[in-house]
């Protein structure tokens, strides 16, 4: 049987919001220029970081972690845990609250269990792999992708139009110019959005494990798909195709899989 | 002497929330399916507009409004309100929280009050020309514009890279290769940031006066600049160049003004 890790979970998502939020807008403030060398992002980063790891050590000795800033440990035990505290730097950064954190639990190598918090909202998305859900306050729904019949009727979605190789350029040019509406700059945050039915398709590039694998569980619990662009369900970083309905998938992938222009 | 307006315009935030909040991610719910032939953010940008409409005549009968969905009544009046109920239709619509209500009151013609409402994160920027506050529950901080020595250290953003005809995409090129940083995908939300001292210019075109009039005054009050991409003071819609600190205004101004390639 598999332990219930979900409210564990939750408490990170607590310990990771309360070590980020006093450095988001933080010029607002003063206090934190003081740090030499490090801007308020490299902070909070770190300070999330450091808090979720001495939590899971704490509980969990025997598991392993893979985080954004302090590298990886025991990643051949059964359960590891992938973490990045603030995914969307620049979102950060730039004072925009669509960054996230991003909390993943793999078992043998397969995501079983993942969330995106956004702390300054007080939203979080999360999954199972075969169920999710969204919480914000007392509300707590169903998460669930939409219908789309095909590209031209989909919202697209990819963190940055540079983000891409030449060659995925061309690639991704084939979606952008097919789709109904095109949407830069949501990092996680668009993610959420198509398990919550209100993207149908996010097409990305060159990520780390801890960008994607943390998601994957909330895409798939809420009957969407995750895979690389040739269609492989999702392990580890690299290309990723995320979609709702599964003939935008089938019609994304075959635009994708198409040799380079 | 000016009366002080800054009450009604909380309160006019006040209605607009309540008008539109049961309609963003409606599809979350299924009640709003019924409407015949209206999307929710059209749903909501009505029902928000009529709301404070109704309002400002019921209070100030003889002022003007300038709106997005109901057009312009008693635009010759001294006090002529200014509103975009939900500016950021595209994001709205994704289920992205960056898009605002936006209300402005010029007199005699002037921009004088204006506000950034974001009901669903509970945040209102708004300023006075010489001032400009933010507030979040009982939050309430002054706002101030960054110091940025020149475009290679400046945060830019815009809503769209394709919002610009051919040779204006020409014109901002010239500005995003030399940014520090590009952000895409903020609509009201990107004005907000440089008044907080988190962004440190925006670049757009095609706006509609109630897309930026409101904006204005928050903008000057945080110490900013608001021009056309001539360096004329922004009345009206058009083309808008706003910056916070003074030596990017100047730099983005020589850009833009050079002829189109």
């Amino acid at each position: 049987m598999t332990p219930d890790f979900l409210p564990f979970l939750h408490e990170l998502a607590d310990a990771a919001g309360r070590a980020i939020l006093p450095h988001f807008r933080a010029e607002l403030a003063v206090e934190n220029k003081a740090e030499a060398g490090f801007d308020p992002v490299t902070i909070a980063d770190r300070a999330a970081e450091a808090a979720m790891r001495e939590m899971i050590s704490r509980r969990f000795p025997d598991h392993g972690v893979i985080g954004e800033e302090y590298g990886p440990e025991r990643t051949d035990a059964e359960f590891v845990w992938v973490l990045d505290p603030v995914d969307g730097t620049r979102a950060f950064i730039s004072g925009l609250p669509l960054w996230g954190v991003l909390i993943g639990l793999k078992r043998a190598g397969e995501p079983m269990l993942g969330m995106v918090a956004q702390p300054y909202i007080g939203e979080r998305f999360y999954g199972t792999g075969s169920e999710a859900w969204f919480e914000r306050g007392s509300l707590r729904k169903p998460l669930r992708v939409r219908s789309c019949p095909g590209l031209s009727a989909a919202t697209l979605s990819a963190t940055s139009p540079t983000m891409f190789t030449a060659a995925e350029r061309a690639q991704f040019g084939r979606l952008e110019r097919e789709a109904r509406l095109v949407r830069y700059g949501y990092d996680c945050y668009a993610y959420a959005m198509v398990a919550a039915g209100f993207v149908d398709c996010v097409v990305e590039s060159g990520l780390g494990p801890y960008d994607i694998e943390p998601i994957v569980p909330i895409i798939l619990g809420a009957g969407g798909r995750v895979t690389d662009w040739a269609g492989v369900p999702k392990r580890g970083g690299g290309q990723v195709l995320a979609t709702g309905d599964a003939r935008v998938h089938a019609a994304a992938l075959a635009r994708l899989a198409a040799a380079p222009v």
